[in-house]
């Protein structure tokens, strides 16, 4: 194999075969299957094949073939499940609810009831740190 | 323009010029600006130029633009506001709490305090429904 793995990942095992998975597609290095524990019904997972931990570390290939299969896969479980509303959420890190330290992306139904809550506290965006955050953001993206 | 726009959009708005931003990076058919109603310190938006009103009309070569351009900044991002740990979120349609009509991607550093609120009601995968939702799903994957 050509993408990086990890010995006690239980997605590199999915990948490699070795534990099951209800999987729905296949292809370019990307796997999508049914979450065991959904939110609602129909929510999925998109993994790259290869073990990165966070999105912080995936190529950038590799994340732009997962967004490429995006707008699909939402128009399929919008048709499968009969719902016009969905959340695409990619979580890095524990404190950002990620489970499981191979990279993925959920693709969940939002159903009437059910699906993912979320929580929106906004604030207001400070017009002195805007142009701080800006300028350093900027210079971060090279 | 050869993208698609709406007369009554503010981010088409902002992309045209005639609505100011707090403008970080622009290019390949993408904008990213801070969310002027931050979750966090940090929080930006990544959206297509065109306008899409959800995900599921992106055409796939935009939604793959969008997804390589993550990584940077998931990792600008963490540089600049000192977390490690962070949220992507893509809503679509009102009950998924999307509130712009034209699609975009969050990206939502997560500090120790605030940022996004998520609630996680996971279910069970029923084993019968899994194999006719595979099979549904990716049907409509073609």
């Amino acid at each position: 194999m050509s993408h990086p793995t990890h010995d006690d990942c239980i997605f590199c095992k999915i990948v490699a075969g070795t534990i099951a998975c209800h999987k729905i597609f296949e292809g370019d290095g990307i796997l999508v299957m049914l979450d065991i524990g959904p939110l609602s019904r129909g929510h999925v997972l998109v993994i790259p094949k290869g073990h990165y931990e966070t999105l912080a570390t995936v190529p950038d290939a590799v994340a732009g073939a997962c967004g490429a299969l995006l707008p699909r896969l939402v128009r399929a479980l919008h048709a499968v499940t009969g719902t016009s509303a969905s959340n695409v959420l990619q979580n890095n890190g524990r404190a950002a609810h990620q489970a499981v330290d191979h990279v993925h992306f959920h693709v969940i139904p939002k159903p009437a009831e059910g699906g993912l809550g979320l929580t929106w506290p906004a604030g207001n965006l400070d017009a002195g740190d805007a142009t701080d955050l800006v300028g350093q953001i900027a210079g971060h993206m090279g």
